[in-house]
Formats: structure tokens, C-alpha cells, sequence
């Protein structure tokens, strides 16, 4: 089902900022900051003490409003929120975001105004998201509702994954390290108390986006279990989901439970539930934007046989012990796979797997070798460690060596996932960057690469198990072309 | 015993380079130029064919210079080795690099050539490190033997760490991380083949090496096993040893043995043997170095309970849970701690464990939390989210927290110390810097920080075993004097 309701949230022709405020640091000040820097529509700041915002005219009221804006941003103190609904009910605003902290996670008293702000939207047939929250940001519509100061804060370009996080702080903070990492979003979600929307709302609106290749999700505690459990496994025939699920601890899940409220749930219930439903566990930030980064730019794999071809040695020991360690083959090679091999990399090379083309090696050697693993039939995903440092490697590497692991993967049955492993400094990651741009995801240490390996291996054989392999593959595809 | 042999390798007055080349891209000039880079002591390139290489008056033979250097870095092809020995044996040198591959790592005639090399070098009193290694970086002497191109190829400044690899490539690509992570070492070695000087060897100097707060290393196969567990043995009373073992597993002990020829041995053995020698076993290279910056920068815990003090709910739930995960305790505290905290806090403050000061919170709330804990007495580390990009935290906060928390431990009988958590982009990052360049390690996500925690708590414990805590500590502090 497409969530058409959910649309105003992403892609609105005009927001108003209820609580629009003059005076820099505060919240109604920095959000229509960020605001304006990327969104293209019309921006109506509310405001009834102000002529002017931020150089935008400021109106009293929603109601006094030229138009009905699609999105009502509302950021005014808790009190005032539910009069704030109303009005934007009254003109007929369909989608409300309420940044406002005050409710539910303060005790009964906010409980009660929040019940309230849910009575008001039920009644105008409204969607809204939060409150207490970050509410949104989604860099193809310019839509920015976080409020950090501009200074502090980064935000990442568009890319294919959506993070749908239920920490807004820590929503902000991976925004912030998306943009300095180089990562692409399609959504950002901070729902908050979320009175109204959902994670599993989210995930029925995103397994239909056209810009989402990946779904991340950042949750402490679900209160519908079921539906969530409905939504996910809804979702992962179609699009991988990730999920950083915290208080897994007895003393984290005490933390959450002051943090948000949440009751974070036996442990054990979760990790069944996410296992029977195809989502993907990570245990940390980084984990899951490094599956995340996979799942953007590769393929799913077709087994778990894993060709690791270096051109330095002891990473290559590394990335081996890393890949068995989680259970994935790294398997010696026929003879006569190793034959074809020989006749084209140096004598000192090592043609067996891992493949260890040397520190002597030439961009030749790491092309040829890729396309022989290729061809093989005897892999089905190559971690590749290029040493951008070393002197026979050049600076056209990237580009010739992804030429032709493209030209392979046209030509097979069923294209072979490349995971790239830089160790290195700023030459090193110029160049890293540069096969990412490419479309290869590339990690800072074998560890990390190994477990985007694993999470692509397992959700080839998930894929397959429910019979939409091809039709992902076409899907994914297609959206890379867009 | 202090290792008098192995000086000239690291604190030389002269350096004689044999095989100097005024051809770029040759070992033999991009070592020159980066040894000239950093060295401030004589250089002596040897090349019998030229009159002068890269501005350096050349010389015909290492018999023809006018003094005796102090190092010989030798980068001839391999069979002119033995004989390149001899003649700076003769002359009265000590110490030699030999960075030239083609020797056991090549098969039976290499194995030939370098008994020859270990023949020699006997027969003169002389030490080896290599052959077939990337030699040594020493930023306090600017000794550097590193060959990979200076455009590519980055340097850390001086620090408390010392790196020592057995593959060179891999060692490398490290400083060339490290450089740009900004993290400080004090020696690097890559000994390659180790015909002479080994693990054993370099343990020994490192452990009476006043530069060195912290020794790291990476290594495939160990040939002397037991000069390797005692050095280990005699080593962690005194300083932290941090080991990176790969071919640790089946297919990845087989890509060592092709790797380095190592035989990469059982590694439960391996396990046992750094368990009893008290070393701390890292398994990768994020972790090995996540480690030694909380060694270099703190002291060790006394204790496992652990106060989490946070700008975001968020985070400190998953600081929390990676904290538990490692079995590292973070406990409920005291009415009377609660008490405290809940005065000078934020009535929105969570006044618990952990401490969430909340995304309002101002620079005091921070620095008043941690001396109240500090002083609690029912906490033996703090780990901290200062959130840097909230509108209330400001560039102040580093140096004012840093100083309340020395003062604070100064007058407490065992100092607590304090792990660093920026999850964020480049402002996060500017101030995450600072607070290292202020003593405090500062990590991307909670579970890297927590992985530093239980190093510390684990090291503690095994100080306080041997009876060497206080003594560490003396060490330490004055160490950090300097």
C-alpha cells in the first residue's frame, strides 16, 4: 500500500513554523535556519509578536495563512500545542510535526496534553509526527526540521538510505557524521514519542520509496509488537532493514526506560523476532551504516564463498580471519583457476585465496585477477584491498578496475558484490571516497568489511527464500540508474 | 636490562643509505627522501655511480665515508646483501636495516642468502632488523626508512605509542592512518623476516624506553615462542602490551603461512599464553589502536563500575549496554549521590547512572557531575558524551571540565579515569580533537570507548596483581610530564 498520507511529511509545496522565533539559539529560530537553507518551497513562519523572521514575512496565526500549507511545523511550548493542532485542522493542514518536548516523557501531567494533541489530529484526520522530537529531514525535498545550530551541525547529501531513529540526539549526531563520512540519505526520521506515527507506519511508507535502498532504524522500545513485527516482515522481502535496537542490557534497558520511557523488552524476544522477520541486527553506530553502505551500493551475494584479493599481505591474513570468523568461506581455489591467475599476476605473487598480488603490483594485475574471480564460478563475493599507497598502483585504478567488474557483472547469470577494504590516511581515502562515488563500498579495517559481507550473504539467501531475488535485483538496479 | 644494542637504530648520528637512487619510484631514493624529511643527523647516501643523489654528496662505497655511521640501511637487490654487510662491518658498524626482499620469504636459494646475511652480521657484532621489512620511523630522532612515496604516504607525530609489525605494508598503512587520526607514537619497527632482531628483542628496549607509555603490536608467527612469552611476561608489570594476532583462524592461518611463512600455531595456545602473560589481545586494527590511545592518554582503573555521563539519552543507553556487554558494571548509585547530582542539574535531568544531563544542558552540569562522581567514591571510571553540537555546550567546555577533572583526581587517593565519546561530524570532531590534545580519548561510538574501558579496568587489575600499580602510575604521570 503507498502511504500517500505520509507524503506531506517528505515532500510538502509549503510549510508553516508554528513558534517561528527572531531570536537566535532558540529552537523556532534554528530549525527555520536549517529550513531555509536547502527547502525550496514556500516557508510561512508563524509569529504573532513579528512583522518578519529570518527576512520571511511572519504571520499571526496558521489561520491568517494565504494558502493551507501541506506541513504545520510546530514548536511552541507544550501548553500551547494542542491549540496549535486545532487551528491547523481548522484551515485543513493534513501533516504536523510537533518538535515540542513536554509531553508523555515528562510524567502524567504531559500524558494527558499529549492525549489531547492525539484527540485533536484523530478529529481532522491528521497525521503527525512526534512530539519530542527532531521530526524530519530529507535532502531530495530540502525539508529540514532539526533544530541544532547550523554551525554544529552537518547534513548528509541524497543517497539510498533511509534512518528512521527514536533518539533525536543521536538522530542529529549521525547526520552530522553522515555528512562529514560522505554517506547518502534518502530520509531522516526522528519521531520522538511517536503519539501517532510509527516505525511501522515508516516502514510501509519506505518499502514503497522509490529513493530508499536500505531502511536503518535507531529504536529503544516498541509499544505494537505486532504490527511492527508485520511491518518488518512486509518490508525485508523487498528492502533490507537494519536495526540498532538499545537496552539489550539489564542496566541498559534500566537507561532506557529513563531515557524514553520505553520498556526495552526481554532481549531474546527481540533478537527472535528480528531473526524470524530478515532484519539485520547491529550492535552500534558504525555497524549499521557500514551494512547500510553495502546494501546501497552492491548486490545481495549469491553464496557465501568470498575471494579476497590484495595487494598486501598481512591485510589479507586479516580480512581472512575476519570473514571465517563469521562463518563465511574463503575457499582455495581450483588449479585451474589458479593457473589462469599465475600467467597474469608477478611471480611473487601469491595466486591461491587470499590473492595477493604483492606491494610490487600494477592496477593490470588487481583488473585481471578480479575478472578471472569473476569468471570462476568458484566465488560469490570479492573483498578487495587496493593499497592506493603503493607505487604501481595509479590514480586511474578506480576507474578502470570498476569498468570492468561492471562489464563482468552485466555478463553473468548473477552479479558477484565488491567490498573494498581501505587501511590508510588522507591519499588513501581521497581515493576511497573516490570508489564509493563509483559504487564500491569501502571500510577503514577488514573487520568491518567482513560484516557487510556477512549481512549481504545473508540476505541473498533471504531473497531467495522468498522467491524476490530477481525482482530485487531489477529494482536495485533500476534505482542506481535513476 | 636496557638494550644498549639496539640504540643506533633509533637514535643514530649518522645513517648510511647503500643502494641511495636518484630514480623516482626506487626504494632507494623515496626511502632517501623520506629520511631527509624528518632527520636531522648526517646522511650518507651510497651509490657507486653517482656523484651526488637528491642533493646529498654521494659516496662509492659505505669504506669510502668519512666517518663510521651509526646505522646502515641497506637497499640493494638481494644477493649483493651479504657483501654490502660485510664491507659496513668492516668499517665498524653496528646496526643495520636491511629493507631489500628476496631472501626466506622467497624459498630455499633466499633462505641461503640471508643465513649468509646472519653470518656476517654475527661475525661482526653487528644487529639486523629485516630483511625484507620497511625498517623503522622514529619521529623524536627523524629516523625514517619508510620507501612508500612521500604524496602518499603519512606520518604521525611524536606520542606514547609504539608499533611494532610484522608485515610491512599493513605497518605502513597504519602510520599513514594514524597521521591522519592524529594519533602520537613514539617508535615504529617492521622487522620483517626477523633473522636477528625480533619481538622478543624489541620488547625489551621498548619496556625501559621513556618515550613509550604503551606497546603495540601486529604478528603473524612467532618463531621463538617461549623468548616471546617471557618477554611478554616481564614486559606487562611495567607496560601495557597490546597484541593483534592474525591467522587466527583456519583459512587465515593458511594465508599466513603463504603470507610471511609464518606458522601462525593453534590459536587457543596463543590466547592462553597472552591471557598468562597479561597482554591485552586486540582483533583488529581500530581496536588495537582504540586501546593504546586510552593507555597513552590515562591511567588504569581500580575498579569496574563505570558512571556514564551523557548530553543524549540515546547514546547513553548504548554506552550502557557495550559497557555491560564487556561485563564492566554501571551500577544504580547512592540517594546520596542522586541527592547531589539532582541539586546541581537540570530538573529534566536524569540524575541516575547513567547521568543524562540532557541535550539543555549547559557546561556546569557537565563539570559538576563528573567532580560529584569522582568524588562518590562508587565509581572507578567515567565514560563521557559531551554532545558538542548543543546549542547550551560551549568551546570553553574542554578545558574547563579537563581542568576540574585533573584537579580532582590530583587530590583523590587512586585517579579515575575518564574515556571520551563524539558521535558526530567536523565541529563534533574539531572539539574531540582538542579534548585528546587535552588528555582525554575521545571515540566515534560507545562501543569503542567501552572496549577502552574494560582494557583499562583489566589492566588495573593485572598492575595491582603484580604489585607495580603505584609504580606504574609514578611512571606514568611523569612520563606525560615531559
Amino acid at each position: 500500500m503507498v502511504r500517500e498520507d505520509l507524503k506531506p511529511f517528505f515532500f510538502p509545496e509549503s510549510v508553516a513554523v508554528v513558534g517561528a522565533s527572531r531570536k537566535p539559539g532558540k529552537v523556532g529560530h534554528e530549525l527555520l535556519r536549517n529550513l531555509m537553507r536547502f527547502y525550496k518551497g514556500r516557508i510561512y513562519p508563524i509569529n504573532p509578536k513579528a512583522e518578519e523572521v529570518l527576512g520571511l514575512k511572519a504571520y499571526p496565526s496558521i489561520k491568517s495563512l494565504p494558502e493551507t500549507p501541506d506541513l504545520a511545523v510546530i514548536v511552541v511550548p507544550a501548553p500551547a500545542v494542542p491549540q496549535a493542532a486545532e487551528e491547523a485542522g481548522e484551515v485543513g493542514v493534513k501533516a504536523i510535526i510537533v518538535i515540542s518536548g513536554g509531553f508523555k516523557e515528562v510524567g502524567p501531567e504531559g500524558a494527558e496534553l499529549e492525549r489531547k494533541l492525539v484527540e485533536v489530529i484523530r478529529k481532522y484526520g491528521m497525521r503527525l509526527i512526534g512530539p519530542n522530537c527532531v521530526g524530519v529531514y530529507v535532502p531530495k525535498s530540502g525539508v529540514n526540521t532539526v533544530f541544532l545550530p547550523a554551525e554544529r551541525q552537518g547534513f548528509p547529501p541524497h543517497g539510498g538510505i533511509a534512518f528512521i531513529s527514536q533518539s533525536g540526539a543521536f538522530g542529529a549526531a549521525v547526520l552530522d557524521w553522515a555528512a562529514m563520512r560522505g554517506v547518502g540519505m534518502s530520509k531522516f526520521v526522528s519521531y520522538g514519542n511517536k503519539a501517532d506515527i510509527d516505525d511501522a507506519d515508516l516502514l510501509e511508507y519506505l518499502r514503497e520509496d522509490p529513493d530508499t535502498r536500505v531502511i536503518t532504524m535507531y529504536v529503544e522500545g516498541v509499544e505494537d509488537g505486532r504490527a511492527f513485527m508485520r511491518a518488518l516482515k512486509e518490508t525485508t522481502p523487498v528492502k533490507p532493514v537494519i536495526v540498532l535496537k538499545s537496552g539489550r542490557t539489564e542496566a541498559g534497558a534500566r537507561a532506557a526506560s529513563s531515557h524514553t520511557g520505553s520498556l526495552a523488552g526481554s532481549d531474546a524476544v527481540y533478537s527472535a523476532a528480528f531473526k524470524q522477520s530478515g532484519a539485520v541486527r547491529a550492535y552500534g553506530m558504525e555497524e549499521l551504516f557500514d551494512i547500510a553502505m553495502a546494501f546501497d551500493k552492491q548486490p545481495p551475494a549469491i553464496g557465501d564463498r568470498v575471494a579476497v584479493l590484495t595487494v598486501g599481505g598481512g591485510s589479507g591474513v586479516m580480512t581472512t580471519d575476519a570473514l571465517s570468523d563469521l562463518g563465511l568461506k574463503v575457499p582455495k581455489l581450483s588449479d585451474e583457476t589458479v593457473a589462469k591467475l599465475r600467467k597474469v599476476l608477478l611471480p611473487i605473487a601469491s595466486p591461491y585465496n587470499p590473492v595477493d598480488v604483492t606491494g610490487s603490483a600494477r592496477d593490470e594485475h588487481l583488473i585481471q585477477a578480479a575478472e578471472i574471480l569473476m569468471r570462476s564460478g568458484e566465488i560469490d563475493v570479492i573483498v578487495w584491498l587496493p593499497y592506493y599507497m603503493v607505487p604501481g598502483i595509479s590514480p586511474n585504478l578506480n576507474k578502470e578496475f570498476i569498468k570492468v567488474v561492471k562489464e563482468v557483472n552485466g555478463e553473468l547469470d548473477k552479479p558477484i558484490p565488491i567490498i573494498g577494504v581501505a587501511t590508510g590516511g588522507e591519499y588513501t581515502w581521497k581515493y576511497a571516497k573516490e570508489a564509493e562515488g563509483m559504487g564500491i563500498p569501502m571500510y577503514l579495517s577488514p573487520e568491518r568489511a567482513a560484516l557487510a559481507v556477512k549481512a549481504l550473504v545473508d540476505y541473498g539467501k533471504w531473497l531467495k527464500l522468498h522467491g524476490t531475488y530477481e525482482e530485487y535485483l531489477n529494482r536495485f538496479y533500476s534505482s542506481l540508474k535513476q
